[in-house]
């Protein structure tokens, strides 16, 4: 709807109405695509540009000057230019004194220069107020004005007073300011546009490496296999019954490593006695992905549901029931119904469901507009009671899924252990440690460390002011 | 856990502690309601009316007064009367003027008077800092407490003062202030509550008229034909077995007009070779309501699924497969395993519900937290690569679903095309020229453009300034 | 992202800028905690200690002094101290006038004490502006910089002054603000952190119950009666048949009551002639968690969904088939195609899968970030309109799914309603009543009312000032 909104606004050009004026340095796309959303709203827009005379192409109702006489007219004045040009704004350092200056610059690649563009600015220009804004807008959106993507502006500057005028210029463009703090925050708030889903990255490495090796390791064992041994040709099962053993196993495996960090963190706390030395940073990156792998193993889990529910729509499965039952006949050998193996399918059946449907839950309740509204108590009782409930679920159906398969030996194809079975270690070792660690006596402890307690007092309290995670 | 926070608050009815008085002019539902929220949020409140003794049921605590004096009182007055009595308020310009008249009003109609109603009043007080607010929020949402809906409330002024203290008493209340810039934006932020999803009307009726005219055309080439041929009633086949090919045909079609106007619009700009000149009408509206035919299309490819999985259990197929099984015996004749069949079959549901686990991804990445929080290189990451590799997927599975079909003449009902190639039309143009479009040469080009580049530069920017909507 | 960029933050620490001084009262793990956060977002803190030698451990670059002397130094400080402690503070009385006191302490129980917290303290400095905040977030989170849970930071105060100060300092921490009101809002938010799903409980409680209920029920009409009549163990069923009767039969009965206590109110305003009347507090808190009833009932739904597309793929039901298939072949009878059992079974079958549909969308739009992007008109419709389509589906399922089962005598166990009945009550009394109250002459009244109309007009506004829920 605000999309919708803001999408009208622009009918609205040519507004009479005056705001206060803003100088926009650039006459390139995104200081046009800004000048003109700034006019739209009420603004009056003057373009500082190298020569006046050759820009076309700028908004109605905007003026174009040199630099110099453009800074003259406006308090804020925005550099919509390369980082590469900003040399040529020493020579105005004296209308720009006291000016609050814009960065909306962003690099090409992250952390490309040793310090921020808006750290860069503030270096050269002293005098003036640097604050950093607009980098994360696209020159399209403001054009479009369909601003599906982030309507989020992260603002950051050291002096109060020009953020807050920068923040109610936001505003009035209809986009959402976030003060980052001081300019310190300004690198961050630059590499931000650059990432492509940071935190995804080593949840999707992983996730794709088990699958792949899953994968080989099941086509060895079971369409090799039968072709070496049988010259049967069960190709076909590449397509479905091989994927379906590959995303249970690879979601499993994946959930347990969503609570293994955690597991490892309370050790390491326990063993060290306090919470107040950081943790090794692989154990640091992996708590932050936690998230992420979660997410990555539900939808692993989702298309284990679909291939499992598709089962008797699949050719080969008809096939086979029919021909099962043929041979029944003919053989006039009917099989018994066995209530064991029924009891057994439905109740691993069963746990599966019960766990698809928490693995839902907590996938529904890590969606930003969620975690929002509920409180540290409710989050954590989410993430930590619902999500073990939901491996405990998952590992009991991979468990009586198995049953006595593993006593089986003609199953073992080259001795290889059966594929479930790769899929229940990082679990259950997760599930016996996590049983361990809650025992009230361990319990105690730990929640005491949590609270601040240490055994040996130390003041490495850098540490804890560099970016230890905790587990939760 | 806030409505709950909120619906908490009433509780200290008749607190007092003193904020600054607000004045309310109108006693009807909507202003006792804003009143009486207002005095359990700590301020003082003065009604004006009419006349004051007749004026039963207001909040304790209130005074009611002339309007005159009750203006006197505060330095903010609520209008929460009709535009059509607004005449009267020219009586008080003297006392009014200066002060922040807050316009809440809404009309029937979208776009009833040719200006909104807070610039209406502008002009009848020019001499009042006039703001548009709270006319978004319900009076049983301010009675209830419990505003499960939007707590959104749209502010816009021209004077900036007055728009913080509006902004103030809205955070005060419990709500969350959106600044809509000049009154320049009243009219829209007038007809917003009178929207009925402006945006899903177009993707709602094209689907409902696909949805009509594939389903008529099943009909006859499926129930019909085979009756008229036949004489064999099969008419329970519009329950499910029907059903489930109209909304996987629609489902397809409708992705494809998810990415049919960026083609159009790519391929306009390269002709034009300028981003600069505004789309049509149309095309603009279409490429706006994108999202929403996507969420539509996933709609009906949920039906699809469930649809799919539900016929192993349908009476139908049950007895359909046992008399299979039974024909086989008597007439003696097993059909052997068609490795082939298995293959198709098997890989068409496989590529099926991978491209459904895509198109569920993209509708949760377009809830609005979601899409909040991810930056413009993600959002068209997720949009456009993950949402060609839906389509792609899709596509790929209706034509191995379709297989050969297409050439068995007998399937063929009076010349008609099979209903499942009516799907396949326009996802494959939009395949083919996406796949030109991306050939090294044209995106060269394209990208080009889209960074503002132009073959004639013409500085036609007014109708940048406008609503051009840019492919994404 | 954000809670990347927010983890990136703390690289900074040991800034050079200098925002205003902070002081901190109190060294425990919370203080620390926050010290640190403020240290690196550049702002400057003193400690305030009883013995401000003894204390290790502190953030780097902090001060430590006597309480006294660092209170001295800030215009605003920080309690990180538990409310047994605050005695002390009279005795700095003098130092303490004009600032600002931010009580962030939480207590161990809700309404633990008479008063809150934060008015405790506003009694004992009356000369201090007390403002609460910082109450919801948590040590850890501060620490770990992963505010996965709410950033939100619940602020309350008297003084807007001072309040404001909070409100900049909360933003530079990159966390969100939200203005409660005066310090009668206090005590809801020392009461928030401790919640535990409040709004969540009743539904719950009443789904459990149900279960429980049902499951029996089923229990004893099922497994226990066919083992006591037929000595037949069919034990087995408890895993998913008759959880795939409970579930369906406790997600309808819940629909049914998100819809009855609408039905109550318009019937009690109806009667009473006025909705400034408040509802019976069991009313209001039953509308109040409606919501949550509802998502419970989807849960259930969704259980049922998978629970009957796995039927086929149960070995109980492969066997049962193939079975049926030979003794036809065996017995010579093979039982003809009936087009009515197809017509029925498929036709609900598909009003199911459809209500289901509906039963999602329902839940999707009650996502916060959903919600508050619709405007009250859209709200409603989704939620009233939608909501009853989905019942009358969710109905007509089940009541084609019975369809003549109730005339079979042989179907009743003990002379026990068949389950499914049971299930029907509710929905069928809201869909007759609600029928009868759309009447055009029913429908124009209740709208009256709702608008503010009253039969007998009296000023028994209080109660509307307290929090009487609206049926909407």
């Amino acid at each position: 709807m605000e999309t919708d909104l803001s999408s009208m606004i622009p009918l609205h050009a040519g507004s009479q109405q005056k705001h206060d004026t803003l100088c926009i340095f650039g006459t390139g796309d995104f200081g046009r695509s800004l000048g003109c959303k700034m006019l739209q709203c009420g603004y009056s827009v003057v373009f500082g540009s190298r020569n006046p005379q050759a820009t076309g192409l700028l908004p109605k109702g905007a003026e174009v000057l040199s630099h110099r006489e453009a800074a003259q007219r406006a308090s804020v004045i925005i550099l919509a230019i390369h980082r590469e040009h900003y040399e040529f704004l020493t020579g105005l350092t004296d209308v720009l004194e006291g000016k609050v200056l814009v960065d909306v610059s962003n690099n090409l690649k992250i952390n490309q220069y040793p310090e921020s563009n808006a750290e860069y600015l503030a270096q050269l220009i002293p005098k003036a107020e640097v604050v950093k804004a607009f980098n994360t807008v696209s020159a399209w959106a403001l054009q479009s004005g369909t601003l599906d993507a982030s309507r989020q502006v992260f603002i950051c500057g050291n002096d109060h007073k020009s953020k807050q005028k920068i923040v109610d210029i936001v505003q009035a463009l209809g986009l959402t300011p976030l003060d980052q703090g001081t300019l310190l925050a300004s690198k961050d708030v630059e590499n931000y546009p650059l990432q492509l889903f940071p935190m995804w990255r080593l949840p999707v490495y992983i996730a794709t490496g088990l699958t792949v090796f899953i994968f080989i390791y099941c086509l060895l064992t079971d369409v090799i296999y039968s072709f070496l041994s049988y010259r049967k040709d069960i190709s076909f099962r590449i397509a479905i019954s091989i994927p379906n053993k590959v995303f249970p196993i690879v979601s499993l495996i994946l959930l347990g490593l969503v609570y293994l960090p955690g597991i490892f963190a309370s050790i390491l706390q326990l063993y060290r006695g306090t919470k107040y030395s950081r943790f090794p940073n692989w154990l640091d990156h992996w708590m932050l992905c936690r998230k992420q792998l979660g997410l990555v193993a539900l939808a692993f889990a989702f298309l284990h549901v679909l291939y499992t529910l598709i089962i008797p729509t699949r050719y080969y499965v008809r096939w086979h029931r029919s021909d099962n039952v043929i041979n029944q006949i003919k053989s006039n050998a009917t099989s018994p119904f066995d209530i064991i193996i029924a009891w057994r399918t439905d109740s691993y059946m069963a746990l599966g469901m019960l766990g698809f449907l928490f693995y839902v839950i907590l996938g529904i309740t890590s969606l930003p507009s969620v975690s929002n509204v509920v409180n540290w108590r409710e989050f954590r009782f989410v993430q930590s009671k619902l999500g073990y409930l939901t491996l405990l679920l998952c590992t009991g159906h991979t468990l009586i899924y198995g049953w006595s398969k593993f006593l089986d030996v003609s199953r073992y194809r080259w001795y290889l252990p059966l594929p479930y079975m790769l899929s229940l270690v990082i679990p259950c070792i997760v599930l016996v440690i996590k049983f361990v660690l809650i025992m009230p006596c361990v319990d105690k402890s730990i929640t005491q460390i949590r609270q601040g307690w240490e055994r040996i007092p130390k003041s490495d309290m850098k540490s804890t002011c560099t970016n230890g995670t905790i587990a939760v």
